[in-house]
């Protein structure tokens, strides 16, 4: 069973990560660039540091070519046995590419979903796996450290093969967008409605306990609207971060009606055009037929 | 047969009518409150300016509040076997309230669904209607002098009883909305990929003949194009005239699912709101979960 | 302050309802048109049955006619400073009527969403309360028993005036179906990828705590599929009880955008229709321009 | 100029462009597998029959695997200054791809987008166009002879490079869904409300002169409401050709919103289920909160 292991990035999640397996009794060597934040001065001495019968590495790092560019690096250092455990937001097909290419060399790869944000290092952090029943079986220490408190299927699945971790994360954040712009409808209806509903962050917090609507994200949008009861200080700009992107266009893939979570995705792109071209072209259709009211850019 | 009418309202649609008709060879007599464009001084010499048989009167003022008004007080001055036409926006469960209503006294009802805008001067109006076989019948001649040059089915319906016109020309302000927002889409997207598309206006200008998406909205969106090809001078404030909303409103009394149309409704809302609340809420919701980057209001 | 009312309409939720209040040390006389649940054979006695100085009738009927008779025949046999607590799933714009109704013999009337279906009897009912804050002070002891456990303003809020309770609620539907459309489609999702997803369930258990996502709903997408993992059981016939509906009306009538509300509530149609003749006019304009392949009825 | 082409693909699109072609007078040669419709043996024997100075092949065949097959024997086949045109529906980034290796043999690449369907035999096909302008230029007479009578500009447009073509097509197909959905919806609202509205055939017919929405789409829709007023002879089972989901796939790229063409690809994905499994999993959440009425599997 392993009770060591690398740990590449060390950001915002990272180091809360290794905070929280230190915690747990797992030991932590941990790489990051910044020689401030980092355990050891290169990847060959993270590697060199772990025990030499396997060694397991978790990598953490920003998706894409950074995560890429550190897979690629230990696809040189690790050999017959040893895993690498991918637990950013990989696309779940560039996992099933880069486990193929790791195999050729006997090195096992894993790929983890986690889930948990800033909350993860007190709470745990809800993880989905994919990967060989082998691997997963001999990580096991390390992902009950990593997991919330309770029976370990409520914070942790081997959800399938090589790939499932991520397609599982890329699903749950394709359903946290839809929940979100439920919400959030729901907000914008009272705040709306003032002549009616007077106490819009008391509503929503009178849904915490005992009603169908009642969650986790719910108990946020009431700390958030106790902090600033209009939303008055936040801009209605709402970047994505990619997985709602790749859910609308895996649910193209295998042609699956995904009215809400679209919606939802581009009730965000909308959100960061300063003019919306279509709508342009609408007023401008309008504008034709009718002589309707437009407004000129001024 | 009726060929003299009275027609109150002559706003930029009731002046253009009555000109169609003069051409068809239907007399008119116009009421306005406006005395210099208005034929007859009140609405009660407009009804002793018609054939004391049978009176008709065509009703082509805003909806709601001031249709509301001409038609009572129209309630008021006519008699047995007269005529009130509804040639306005109303909504057809008002026009069953007011054809029962004036059937106590004997008043026939027709409500005109009209459709095509400034155009319909030269180009003939688009007539749905709603009302009594016998009611109709004996309106032919002027439903023939403003509906389009062609068969006449090509551009007249008596779609059913009375609310007829106006649900056909709800339902057709609806459909309205769903292509207006489909070439918007559309356009938007080929707007967005200028590496690829170098000239958007002759690509949907290509389109005006011998492909699928051929329509008069297309030549319009050409036209607009070709005034303002990057549609510079128009803001994407899109207004609703509330046929669209009656429409959605019908489809969930119905049960009528209507993905597209209430998509097209809801771009127009969210076009008109300066900040979002429900973006804002989504903001909210990231920042509190996450550490997400947000965007304070400046 | 109350501490013994009448509750008529002894159904699944009134009868719930009558156990928790008397659970909690509130005297509940009960009125049901079915003898053997009833408490007192009449209205009149159940009027009768109450303290004289203070009348309170928690009205707990189905929404609609029901609702509206028994409200009316209240206020036959109620007097000045007696109170109408309408607990259904009334629309607010009703009950601004009949509070206005009511307000003319000194009636109070005070509407209460009650969110928490079956599982409100040990969990408590989430409470959302619209009317005087008079009137609702004094109520304060019977909603005190119904709610959760824990800070009364988690379970509990007096949300505005007449009408705030079930516009809250309404409001509350509404979010409800926007959610569990949103699980819904990421079920789907995952159900569809047999090849990279493995355990469904699991996946989706997994989530259950320190996720994103975890929530209620969640809980119990859980416990269905535990007990019918692939949902063979269940057809896709999916009712509406009327607030969603009602939600999207309001929110055209707001130009509030509601595309995901909306959407769920669309696929709810949908779900019930045998064949979608908006679909077969789809098919029915591809033959036509295309040939393309159709399916035609067997 | 190119007065003689080659043709490969003589189905029912290939078959009726090579038609009008000669009967504008270009010279054809066709190249099929079918013998019984080629005009040559095989494909070499094509390119054997073409002007020695410079070869054009048009390719007309189903796209993904044939198309790329084709191209690719033409690649050996043809040499400088020869030109292929990908006349089918592929995806505009192969083209960018195919262009590039046909480059390296001196070989030009144009791809078209072709609209018109079965009509475009008499009507002209609606072509976009991408590649060269030294190409494109060479190529006029085949397009002038291929597009509608009319100005040049209204059936044609030279979109911009190698790609332009198709994603002007993919983008007239997005347009195309959404059109179809638009008036299938107000179809499906015409149709439910029979006590209004008794004829759904001659309202649509109403409104194919003079009014915002007509169109030839439009004038299909009548078409076949002719010849099955209720549309009891087809299925609701809609396919989808690939572009649709191109488009959504593309607007995901770009952070377009798309709620339109989105929802009308998802309403096709729906009418192929059986079965919805997303609506399974919400009557399954509503059944275990509410004990709300569901339909067991019959």
């Amino acid at each position: 069973m392993v009770t060591h292991i690398g740990l590449v990035g060390l950001g915002k999640m990272g180091n809360n990560m290794r905070a929280r397996l230190r915690r747990g009794g797992i030991e932590v060597t941990g790489y990051d660039p910044r020689p401030e934040v980092s355990d050891v001065p290169t990847l060959a001495d993270l590697v060199a540091a772990l025990p030499a019968e396997q060694r397991v590495i978790w990598v953490m790092v920003p998706a894409g070519a950074p995560t890429r560019g550190v897979v690629d690096a230990l696809g040189e250092l690790l050999g017959q046995d040893d895993i690498v455990i991918e637990g950013g937001n990989s696309h779940y097909v560039e996992d099933q590419e880069r486990a193929a290419a790791l195999a050729v060399k006997g090195v096992g790869y894993v790929d983890v979903g986690v889930s948990g944000g800033v909350w993860g290092l007190d709470n745990g952090y809800g993880l989905m796996v994919g990967g060989s029943p082998a691997d997963i079986a001999s990580l096991m220490p390390v992902f009950d450290a990593l997991r919330p408190e309770g029976p370990r299927e409520e914070g942790f699945v081997h959800a399938g093969p090589v790939g499932a971790g991520h397609f599982a994360k890329m699903v749950h954040n394709g359903i946290e967008y839809g929940l979100m712009q439920a919400y959030a409808e729901g907000y914008e209806l009272l705040a709306a409605k003032k002549d009616v509903i007077t106490d819009v962050h008391g509503t929503m917090k009178a849904w915490t306990r005992g009603t169908v609507v009642r969650s986790w994200l719910l108990d946020l949008m009431v700390k958030a609207l106790e902090q600033d009861p209009e939303l008055e200080l936040l801009d209605d700009w709402v970047d994505d971060s990619g997985e709602g992107r790749w859910t609308v266009d895996e649910a193209i893939d295998l042609a699956v009606p995904l009215p809400v979570i679209s919606a939802s995705l581009f009730a965000r792109f909308a959100s960061r055009q300063d003019k919306s071209p279509a709508l342009k072209a609408v007023a401008a259709l309008r504008q034709q037929f009718g002589g309707h009211a437009v407004k000129a850019v001024d």
